[in-house]
């Protein structure tokens, strides 16, 4: 097998077990109020690349943990995800009509639920990783990670309507990507490493780690929606520029962003390979910035 | 100092020590990206009863327990409640103006930003258990307890946005009130107890304490919008109805409402004084039915 086709293999796989824990920690069904989960499973379930919870298992497997203390923080980093796209998507915010190939949820169920679903999704992850982490003490630190992602990403989009449209300085461009996409990457890099009972050393790492591929990642899917349809996308694509976001190619050009993306891929290559196992690691950074979707 | 200025005494000093907290456990400032605090300022500090901060107080004060362990909780109900009241006054779901006697989030901020500020006071809420709740063990704990009250309340509002304009089996109406609006009073007593390290026993009764306190709460406020104006409620009046919501009065009529509130009051005073020093708890439920506003 190529080394492509290796690591194809080794995402599918890991979306595979990520899949099946998302199902086993939706909500459970309520007779009297169907469609709360309907709408959160509409969404949630919808394909996605797992990225989050991948990085949040690979960590974990990196640093020796057992994989029931990190499939509920991994899950819940994919429904905080989630929930962030359900509110951007709404008709306030970004009004898009397509997400993961399908109408968003706003399109399919109307705006009133696509706000419930979303908020439904974000105490739901809270709740998962409280109540389904094996150790309380171990539980309430993977709550404050994932919260401090959480936060960091609304304050990404917060600045990121904010300067909708205007010239941005670069250091903010960068401020704003690190908010927005890389705090919940780093977060769920770090929780797996927590989940895992990492040492501070490796916890270090892996947070540079995840602060350089979530950063990467970013920048890359700015440069996706540059070059590709929407088909390939599975969402609308070339609607950044349109809508005056603040993108990387618009603020540094494709060929700088592309040498950025490059760079940073670079950087988490070398935070992963400091790790004794880190190759999957070092894998899924490099994918990151390759990826055509 | 008659019976009920005793009570409003006690609900001042109790609402004053509420008030510094949430102040000193508002988000940090963020220099680069001031506006979500700004809207989650606005929103949480305008004045306002504090009730599921009381109750969870006073929950704690019967247990015994230590202030340090229950005001991080106790604030994060608030912010709970603000959070769904700034999304349920969002154009898409109730289309308020008017909130505690001043503009609503989206009114003064926008759109966007309100949906954005509720995203972000829910994140909020969560990590200040998980990181200010002085012994982890307690705090995850704690996250539960927040998470399914929340979990509860939106399906709630799931439940009632549905129904809208609907006729409504009575098990139906009393099953959206426990859900939107009991879940999260209980929530609240039930947290300060945990916080408090109760027994079992203790824990049971304030359970049926808040789960009656809450429900004869939603009820009084149902009633109380019939009967008031805007200028006494610091919110819209008369717009149940107007807007086909599900209420008691609407399903049960006045009178019945009335018997009822009363009922679920008396069940709450009940268990309050089954426990040692409850008479707090029992004036709250006495003061929950016959409040103004």
């Amino acid at each position: 097998m190529s080394a492509s086709g290796e690591v194809e293999a080794y995402l599918a796989s890991e979306r595979a077990l990520v899949d099946a824990a998302l199902r086993e920690f939706l909500p459970p069904p309520e007779p009297e109020v169907p469609w709360l989960r309907e709408a959160i499973e509409y969404s949630l379930l919808a394909p996605g690349k797992r990225l989050r919870p991948i990085l949040a298992l690979a960590s974990a497997r990196v640093c020796g943990g057992d994989l029931a203390e990190v499939l509920p923080v991994a899950c819940a980093f994919e429904m905080i995800h989630t929930f962030s796209l359900v509110h951007d998507d709404l008709p306030a915010m970004d009004d898009d009509d397509l997400r993961r190939g399908r109408p968003t949820c706003h399109v399919q169920f109307g705006e009133p639920f696509a706000i419930l679903a979303g908020d439904g999704l974000a105490a739901w992850a809270f709740r998962l990783v409280a109540e389904r982490t094996p150790d309380p003490a171990l539980a309430s630190g993977l709550v404050c990670e994932l919260a401090a992602g959480t936060m960091d990403m609304i304050l990404g989009q917060v600045a990121d309507m904010k300067w909708q449209g205007r010239e941005v300085p670069r250091d903010t461009v960068r401020g704003i990507h690190r908010r927005k996409t890389a705090a919940l990457l780093r977060g769920a890099v770090r929780a797996g490493a927590i989940a895992a009972r990492a040492g501070e050393g490796a916890l270090e790492r892996l947070t540079a780690y995840g602060e350089a591929i979530g950063l990467a990642f970013q920048i890359a899917d700015d440069l996706l929606d540059v070059g590709a349809t929407s088909e390939e996308l599975g969402k609308g694509a070339g609607k950044d520029a349109a809508k005056g976001k603040i993108t990387y190619p618009g603020t540094f050009g494709i060929e700088e962003s592309r040498r950025m993306a490059r760079e940073l891929a670079d950087r988490a290559v070398e935070a992963a390979l400091s790790l004794p196992g880190g190759t999957r690691l070092a894998d899924l950074a490099r994918y990151v910035v390759e990826r055509k979707r």
